[in-house]
Formats: C-alpha cells, sequence, structure tokens
C-alpha cells in the first residue's frame, strides 16, 4: 500500500530516507570485491575477463570470441520485428537531433594589445559505453549512450554488454548498437568490463570516458577507475517525484508511478500532491493496476519500501520538496505545469502536462534519459554530448600586453613565492627593452 | 640535468613513465587514512575537525574559531601592500570577464504537434572552495575557484583552507577571497575539510559541488565523497609541454620549464622540439638559472625525475606526441603557433607565442588555471561556470504527439519488458479515444 503522509516534516524525513537508500553500507562489503576484480583485470588482460565471465555470467567464452561478429550483427536484424526495428529507428532520430543542438563551439575573442582568449572543443579519442545484459534487453539505453558520443564526434565507440545464455547478446540491443553506428561490440560486463575499458587488454583497447547505467559491481568500478578514465556518472536506482493538483488524472498519476516502481525494488515513486481527493485516488489506482502486473512482487516491494505520497498545502511547497529531493525524473501534473518551472531548482528531467508521461522521455523524445539520481540532480546534468567533449582554453599575449600586467604578474609570483613565475616575466620584458634600446642606437 | 632524447620510442616511454608518476601504489596505504578520516568527521562533526586540525596542522582551536570573523577579515587589508590588491583586482576582472562568456542558457525549442523540448540551467544552492594553506599562500587559486561560482550564480559558497602558525590564515588569501565576494571561511584543511563540505557539521553546512586542488589526502577525500556531492576533478601534480623549434629562445623555454619545476618535486617540465641547437641550448639555461633559484634542490629534484628533452623530426611529430601525454598547459614557442594548433587534441589550456609564458594564465589572463593533469586532459577540462550548474531537461507532448509515437513506445517496453512504461501510454491514448467518441455521441 502507498502510504500517505500529512506531515509536512514527517514527509521531509521519508524523503531524506528515501534518497539515502544507496548510502548503504553494504556496498562496503562489495567495494574490495571490486577493486580486487579491477587490479586483476588491469594486471591480467583477457585471461581475467575470461575468468570472471565464467564465474559471473556462467559462460565459457575464449578470446577469440569476446568479440561480437559482423555475421552475429547481420543476424541480430534477423531476429528483431519489424516494429521494433522502426521504433529503435524513430528513437534514434529524435535523440540525434536534440543532441545536435547547442553543441559546444570553439570560439575567439581579440582584445585589446592584441590578446588573444578562446576555448577550443575536441571530442576524446574513444569513448566505452556500458550496457546491461544477461535477462535484461535494454536497447534504449544503447541508443543514450551511443548518440551522444557519435554527435560529439568521437572517432572510436567500443560496447560492452554481459553474454546471456548461450554467450548470446541481445538482438534488440545488437541492432540498437548498429542503428547508432557501433560496431565495435564485446560480451562482457560488470566491474571486469569495466577494467578492461579503463586499463585496455590485448582485446579491447583502453578508451578515455565510460558511460552507461549498471549494477552497484559496474558503479563501484567505474568510481574506482574515475581519474584514469573520465565517467558519466554514478547511476543509482531510478525515481520518479510527481507534483499533482487536484485535476490530475489518479489512474494517469498511479501508472507513471508504478512504470517507476516495476524497474527495481530500489526504484522510488513519490507523489506530492495538494489534493487529499487526489492522494487517495491514486493509492487506490496503484492498488488496482497492481492485481495483474507481470512483475507484481517486485514491483510491490518498492512502492512499499520507497514509494510515498505527501499532501502538502501549495504547490510552492510541492516544489520546495521536490527541490530537496533533487528527483531524477519530475512530472508536473497540474492546471498550469510552466508556472511551476520558475520554482524548480533541482531535477534530472522535467516532464510537463498530462499527455507527458514519463515513458515519453525514456525511449524517444530526444533528451537523454541517462539522468542524476539519488539527489545527484543538484548538482549533474543528464549525460550529452559534453560527456564526450572537452576543451582546451587559448590564450595569446603581446608584447605590449605583457608588458602592460609585468608588474601585476610580479607582485602575485611574489606573494606565492614561485620565482621562476616572476622570472618568465620580467626575462621577456627586460630583453624587449633591450631590443627597443638596441634599436634606438642603430 | 634536464635529459635530452632523440629516440622516438624512448621518448615515448618517458613521457608515459612521466604522465602514470601519480599512479603509485604508495597512494593506496594513503586511502584507508583517509577513508578512516572522513568517515569519523562524518560521525562527529566539529569534534574531529578540531582533533585533526591539531593533529595535522598543529592548531588547538575552539569550535567558535572554526570560521574567520569579520575583525580577521577586514585587518587583513592592513597586511596587504598596495600593488598586491591592485593585481588580485585587474586578476579578479579578467578571469570575470573571462568567465562570463558563453555561459550556459536555457533554452527551448517548439516543434509538431506542439511538442516542447529544452533545457534549463540553474547554479548549484551552495559550494564549497579548498585552498591550500599552511605555508603555502595562494591568492589565486581563491579567484580561479570562487569566480566562477559566483558568475555560475551560486548563491552560497564557503571557502575551506587550512591554518598556519598562531592559527592564521594568510592575508593576501582573505583578501582575495573578500575580492571574490566570498566571507563564509573556515580555518580547516586537509580530507577532514572535505568530508565537512560533503556530509555537513554543525559549523560548516553540506555543499552541492567541492573544487579547489590540495594534496594527497585532499585529492583522495575528494574521490571518497564524489557521488555524494559533485567535485571538480582530482588534481595531481602540475605539469607543462612546451612545443618549440629553432627560433625559439632558450632562456624563455628554460625559465618557463623552471617555473614549472619550482611548484613540487613531482612536477614535469617537458620540451618538445625540432632542433638539437636549440635543446643543448636550453639544457644550459636551465642549469645556468637553477644556480641562484630560491627552490633549488626541489627545483632540480622535479628536473632530474620529471624533466625531458625529446627532439623530433618534425612538429606534426611534436604534436602527437604531445597529443599522447595530454599537458595540463601545452607552450607553443614556433615562427608559427596557430598553424599547429589543428594537430592538437588533448591540452588543458594552450600557450601561444613567445610573449605568453604560462604564468599569464596562472594569474590574470582569465581563463581558468584549474586544469586536468596528469594526461585528464584526454577527457576533462578546465573548471568553469558549467562546474557549478546543471541542467534540467523539458519535455512536453500534446495529446497529438503522444498519438503519433504511441505504437513505437509500446515497441520498445515490450522489448525491454517492462510493463507499466506501456500503460503509461495505453492508457492515455485509450483515454483519448473514449473523449472523442463521447463527444461525436453528445
Amino acid at each position: 500500500m502507498l502510504r500517505i503522509i500529512t506531515q509536512q516534516t514527517e514527509a521531509q524525513q521519508e524523503l531524506q530516507r528515501i534518497s539515502a537508500r544507496t548510502h548503504d553500507d553494504a556496498i562496503v562489503h562489495k567495494e574490495a570485491t571490486v577493486n580486487e576484480i579491477v587490479q586483476t583485470v588491469r594486471r591480467q588482460g583477457d585471461k581475467a575477463l575470461l575468468h570472471y565471465t565464467a564465474e559471473f555470467d556462467g559462460q565459457a567464452l575464449t578470446v577469440d570470441r569476446l568479440r561480437v561478429s559482423g555475421a552475429e550483427l547481420d543476424a541480430a536484424y534477423q531476429q528483431v520485428s519489424k516494429e521494433l526495428l522502426k521504433a529503435i529507428e524513430l528513437a534514434a532520430q529524435n535523440i540525434e537531433a536534440f543532441h545536435r543542438q547547442r553543441m559546444p563551439k570553439s570560439w575567439v575573442t581579440f582584445g585589446e594589445d592584441d590578446v588573444v582568449l578562446g576555448k577550443r572543443y575536441n571530442p576524446v579519442d574513444r569513448a566505452g559505453i556500458y550496457v546491461p545484459g544477461g535477462r535484461a534487453c535494454y536497447p534504449s539505453t544503447v541508443l543514450m549512450n551511443a548518440i551522444p558520443a557519435k554527435v560529439a564526434g568521437v572517432p572510436q565507440i567500443a560496447m560492452v554488454t554481459p553474454p546471456g545464455a548461450d554467450k548470446n547478446l541481445n538482438p534488440a540491443v545488437l541492432v540498437a548498437a548498429q542503428v547508432a553506428g557501433i560496431e565495435e561490440i564485446y560480451r562482457v560486463g560488470g566491474a571486469q568490463s569495466i577494467a578492461a575499458l579503463a586499463y585496455g587488454t590485448d582485446t579491447i583497447a583502453k578508451v578515455d570516458v565510460i558511460t552507461g547505467p549498471g549494477n552497484i559491481y559496474v558503479t563501484l568500478a567505474k568510481k574506482l577507475v574515475y581519474g584514469t578514465v573520465g565517467i558519466d556518472s554514478l547511476a543509482g536506482p531510478s525515481e520518479v517525484l510527481i507534483i499533482a493538483d487536484r485535476n490530475a488524472n489518479p489512474q494517469h498519476v498511479a501508472v507513471d508511478l508504478l512504470a517507476q516502481a516495476e524497474h527495481d525494488p530500489m526504484a522510488a515513486a513519490i507523489l506530492i500532491t495538494t489534493d487529499m481527493g487526489l492522494a487517495t485516488a491514486v493509492q487506490a489506482a496503484v492498488e488496482q493496476q497492481l492485481v495483474n502486473h507481470p512483475r507484481r512482487t517486485l514491483t510491490e516491494k518498492s512502492i512499499a519500501h520507497y514509494g510515498l505520497i505527501a499532501v502538502v498545502d501549495t504547490l510552492e511547497q510541492a516544489a520546495e520538496l521536490s527541490n530537496r529531493f533533487a528527483p531524477e525524473h519530475l512530472e508536473i501534473k497540474t492546471d498550469d505545469p510552466w508556472a511551476l518551472i520558475d520554482r524548480i531548482r533541482h531535477a534530472g528531467a522535467i516532464f510537463l502536462g498530462d499527455s507527458t508521461p514519463e515513458a515519453v522521455g525514456d525511449y524517444l523524445a530526444g533528451p537523454n534519459h541517462t539522468l542524476p539520481t539519488s539527489g545527484a540532480a543538484r548538482y549533474a546534468s543528464a549525460l550529452g554530448v559534453e560527456t564526450f567533449m572537452k576543451h582546451s582554453s587559448l590564450i595569446q599575449y603581446s608584447p605590449a600586453a605583457l608588458g602592460k600586467v609585468g608588474n601585476a604578474i610580479q607582485a602575485l609570483t611574489q606573494a606565492e613565492g614561485l620565482f621562476s613565475h616572476g622570472e618568465s616575466v620580467r626575462l621577456r620584458l627586460n630583453d624587449a627593452a633591450t631590443d627597443r634600446l638596441r634599436q634606438r642606437d642603430e
């Protein structure tokens, strides 16, 4: 049963408990395991990959089968329905179009005394993408990670995903990869695949940045190798927070809460409403929709532990509770959803109005579905082309410009006690003065 | 003595060794210490801060002295020369002007069927800035971290820096903080201060993002709390790589190498040149300039262990070697430095021409001096306003737009086995169809 809370302080405490659900002390014990896996792959390379794939995925591979063959890629198209292929292509199109908007562009400015300043953007040389596998099948994850990398102009993209039964990969995942333009795919997953991407093995070349969601082992491995490579974020379990007023449709609110809860027993589904009538109607609709839910047990668990309805007095209070939670997904189901936007400071993605269930953004509206979780929206954003790009600052001074700031730099270098920093300016200014004298004498 | 290497493979190996100088196994032992410090501060708050400040900084503080008082801030102005104050103000002006350029702006697009997509940028609520202290004095670090946060619009910025002798903080640092608009300053440093910023104590409120360079303990603490808060990067020892041809001034090249080496025995100073004559002239100039260097021993150490001159055949080879190293600072001292820019893919900041010693950018040109080190320029950029901002994706679909993508979403949700995701669309389309029928019947 989805609990209803009417007391503000209690609601705040509950939201805090739910937000902290991933900071579990159980993680500590897994860190040692993940560290051992990562170090072993770093030392032993492919041999360790095969060992861990046998141990964790129950699949006995050989080195030459790590990479998915061209024949297997071709065959995947035969195993996917025409409808699914069309849907993947539509999603890919929309995702590409959205990510092409407002891309970082190199620029320079020209100032006084011929000072040139600017930024020059470049993609990374090589990216690695993690896609969950085994029994799961997430073609959408492939698109959401691969397309921004492609749009950023990354010349090499490698994808890793754990093998399912019979060592096979899911055909929809393989098709999505090809639609996104990726053909370098390895059937390896878990912390071992992250280590392979970060340090390289004989078969899998080292990458510069690793993105994509995974279980706690994958996430811990990404944190461990961060610094050796770039990473997108540390993904936790998914969450939705819905702000709704009395005119919201309780069946629609309920199904959107369940669409979050069905992901994972750790997923969080939260409704904040100004209307007790809606609260009880949603509570009842959730119960009713759960009856025939194919993942009923899992979904009920998540609703029981991390589900919540908070009833508040005003939409402003709802927005402030939402900001404290900083949800991955925020749905605004009010009469005028845009009126509330200015009050929302922290949210990964915002879905406005009744006709925008989160599923639209999960799959094909265009914006990325890889979003900050567990309150990370306080400081982080969706995955994007920026994840696969970086810039170099550009600085050019002229002798005249250097002359004007010489004293200031000297004052600062003296304060910081950095002798040669000061000398690097003084020598140049001296040489320029000598040149001027020489020219005058000639 | 700065070594000269003419053999390409050897140069590559040496650059790789230098790049990996921070991936020291000694770090592993420090991780346990840092973890204990962080967990203790998380549990005990201020009490632990006082304990560690006594232990590591040798200063016995009380809780009420953790925060720097207004009187102390005022007094700092009296202890700073007029020249230094003017220099700090000039630097602040230039840094602000540069960081105001091309700031992320919110946007929306309006598509077919009233689909609205966009991004909405917001600053973080509260930022924490680490500034090294003790014997060191880095007003430039204050400006380079605080100003981007201010420009981003962060309403609360807290600065931490370890106390020196007599519990005092450096007056130049306090003045720089005030010029940048920061008045919330705590005399606490090390891993303990990072933990305080990440988890909060009674005195220091929790922040959303932590930036600023520190020693290995600070860096390891930042990595540990990453995920609970955002961080800028994991800073390693500083490095410069200079590409120069035969017309470069050997004294200028030498002093720029020393300006890097004098930072730290782990700092790296590398010259890649197409001219053996320049190589030997720079080698001699470095020796000569070291004779009266106030930090001679430290600087000689860094030159001996992590200094290098590589002589190559072409500037293209130099650029490729540089890309493999992905230097924090790259100086191009060639006849036409801009001609080489297209070949540079990875560098934190690029300084073009003889009149642009790195010191110009370190202090006051405007671009940020907090840059990716140890090869991180392959995937990371300078600190900037983006470090203190994040965005929410915006998505609004209309009933008509949802109707058109309904089948595609159903195909994808079925492939991924997510029942309620599909239902969230199906229910809405059914309801819309029922509405249409009802309207027709009325």
